[in-house]
């Protein structure tokens, strides 16, 4: 360990990003726009208003303004967390015996475990700031309910988290971090929402699904004033937030006089990749840069490399407005992968459409390997990382391999979104040498494609 | 937020502790010997070597050098964790409404979630140096076993860590966080021992307790060949390694122009008190500085407070060396309070013997209002502390709302050792107000007092 480089960067107060950057002004193709549901038009700031409230919706629907200006008191909630270190795998570059240099940003230093506390600190502040009293959400790890409790503890709002049952029930830690920072957590379905009691008369003894939570979800905010609904990942505005993890990271090579080559980050929504490559993506938009994106994604829930770029549903409620998305089917149903915070059937509509352009690549990986490469890493380098953030491990340490292969000296960044402290159930699978891969068959993603809602070029 | 203190302070890498900082140098009465339980004789190297490996018995008992440099290979472990951040509590400032400005220093970014892994790379580093195969040792709550697999894991080390049979089965994630570094983690007591197999047959269906499994972990260290025990608390060589949280501390206080006016920490074996105040009392013992220290423990296990200064057993299994230490007495069972890294009869040599010289303050706190101040600060602060931690949390609150009545801007310092991850079944019993407070009785004490062992004055 004798480069200047040091292990880990701090950028100081002062060097902090104090804007979100939103990529979408600086492609020439946008992303579709979101449909409304009923009518298949795109969504107008009055569509979207009872559900998410007003800046948000600004903020959603703005596809030309390249930066906005963090407001104060999210850059002071901001400064308990952040910024966060970006590292230097000295240790895994030694251990791999690759001339690759490695470097991570690590998101996983704060409760919540994650980079979701970025967006969540957010869209509280922006509902507290339009004098509302709470907001509505749905969880299933528990990454994002967590963040979002945190980040309305601190603002004083209420925050109702629907939990899918059988997450409640199998993490009873994760919910009581949530009631310990004074939210309320109902295991979906309930009967306190319509859909809920719907649900659990016609399948009853279900276990609940995230579908079937964003639905009560967004049930209890329109229909109680004053509350709106939040959401942790694919939605433009998400990613906007979540800018600041690239953000920082561009800061800090800067400081160092170091840039990436590849840079590498898992994806479930998009809301961690989209962040991290932002500014980076605006480099090479703008033509000023050249670099390679990877988005990794679990085999298991494939909708990248294996989903159709089409319209459909968010949810599989089918409730929420219609997106232009690399998807499997709203009706897909993920297997019980541990990486839970992948498990979802589409992508954020700006990295579709990145990808759609070739401005990205983008593979799968099975879950043990992810699991084998989680625990190297964790040996290696110390951390323990969650199941979401080990597939970009995986992907890191192949390209690494690779260089040494090659002897390439190529810098590589990848994102750690988290820590795996709450997924020792998964941990304890791999440990056991009990864990499965799963792959769906052509002929299952084919039937899910065929209920793909039909959907006039606009 | 306008000062310009900024609320996180990192040292950069240069300006990091190189050399850790032993107390016992400047103290000019000693801490008196440890003695073999056989003779009652005081310590020497030789009755040491079979249990701790050669370096740290020297480190153990010398009480004349002032600084001891640390190993290039223990800094480069360090960097993965290290130098941690000196907080100013900014929020929990303004929330109390106090004139007194509260600093922390945090240790719980580490995957081990505590302080712990300051000793156990240090422990492992100098067995790994010695030529050993593995060490041995036992773990309660979890946090030292995790700590200890980390630091092997990295050296490549054998670890064979006791766990507590009854924490075996209900922490089954902190025991997986130790499988995935590769320990192997064994429920005391077992069979693989010949004290454990005479406690199975004496106590069939025991749960085990520390005692046990300290003596477990002892007997395999002195029956396996190449193997050494090691210890997480109340030595001072872990006080020594644990110097340089407040080493960084006193540092980042410097670059800040700051300095406190009182110091505080939760003690149990007095591990990360003893570190954090070192230097600071360094200062005192040679009349350069003068600080308040308050030592926090608690009510159900009150070993300063209510305790008596007498040489007693470090175990209960009576083979470890007696210490003269403030104590409970060591057969006393301290209730299941969920502060498990407080739950201990004894308290450091060094601190004891700083308090029995009027240098140092203590109290004790209860568990519900330890909790009490959790959640508070997990809500202000964003940080969900340990339960042990919070109990340092609880008199710095407490001071700062001193210094709001009386109108007094002083310094506060306090030790946040870690994070309650792993703590969830404790903030569950809070949430759910079914959490109790336990204060052993004046009779309780006294039966555990009358059975302290004679030792004839030296």
């Amino acid at each position: 360990m004798s480069s200047n480089i040091p292990y880990k960067t701090y950028l100081s107060e002062g060097e902090v990003p104090c804007e979100w950057y939103n990529v979408r002004a600086d492609m020439k193709k946008k992303p579709a726009p979101l449909l409304v549901p009923s009518t298949l038009k795109p969504c107008t700031p009055k569509d979207l208003a009872p559900v998410f409230c007003d800046d948000l919706v600004r903020q959603e629907l703005d596809d030309e303004t390249a930066f906005f200006p963090i407001p104060a008191e999210i850059c002071d909630f901001y400064r308990m967390f952040r910024p966060s270190p970006l590292i230097r795998a000295y240790f895994l570059e030694k251990a791999l015996g690759t001339p690759a240099k490695i470097y991570y940003k690590f998101e996983g230093n704060n409760t919540s475990g994650s980079h979701k506390l970025n967006s969540a600190v957010a869209q509280a502040y922006y509902a507290k700031a339009q004098g509302l009293k709470g907001v509505t959400t749905e969880t299933g790890a528990g990454q994002w309910g967590t963040a979002l409790s945190m980040a309305c503890a601190f603002f004083g709002l209420d925050c109702r988290v629907f939990m899918v049952k059988c997450s409640y029930e199998q993490k009873p830690f994760r919910r009581e971090v949530m009631r310990t920072y004074g939210a309320s957590v109902t295991p979906s379905p309930s009967m306190t929402t319509q859909i809920g009691e719907k649900i659990n008369r016609e399948h009853p003894g279900t276990t609940g699904s995230l579908g079937c939570a964003i639905s009560e979800a967004v049930e209890a905010a329109v229909s109680n004033p004053g509350y709106r609904y939040v959401l942790g990942s694919v939605l433009n505005q998400v990613l906007l937030h979540q800018s600041i993890i690239g953000l920082e990271a561009q800061a800090a090579f800067r400081k160092l006089g170091e840039k990436p080559d590849v840079i590498i980050g898992c994806a479930g929504g998009g809301s961690n990749l989209g962040g991290l490559i932002a500014p980076f993506m605006g480099e090479k938009l703008r033509g000023e840069s050249d670099y390679r994106f990877i988005a990794v994604e679990p085999a298991s829930c494939p909708s990248l490399t294996r989903g159709r770029y089409a319209y459909d549903y968010c949810d599989t409620g089918r409730i929420c407005p219609l997106a232009k998305m690399y998807t499997l089917g709203a009706d897909f149903i993920p297997s019980a992968s541990h990486a839970g915070g992948l498990r979802y059937h589409g992508m954020s509509p700006v990295l579709s459409e990145l990808y759609d352009q070739g401005l990205m690549e983008a593979r799968s990986v099975r879950q043990t390997d992810v699991f084998a490469a989680a625990q190297y890493f964790a040996r290696t380098e110390g951390i323990l990382p969650a199941p979401e953030s080990s597939h970009a491990i995986r992907a890191a340490i192949d390209e690494a391999i690779k260089c040494r292969e090659n002897g390439e000296a190529k810098t590589i960044l990848f994102g750690l979104t988290g820590t795996g402290y709450f997924d020792m159930t998964a941990y304890q699978a791999f440990n056991d040498h009990v864990m499965g891969d799963y792959v769906p068959a052509d002929e299952e993603l084919e039937a899910s494609f065929a209920k793909l809602p039909e959907v006039p070029a606009t």
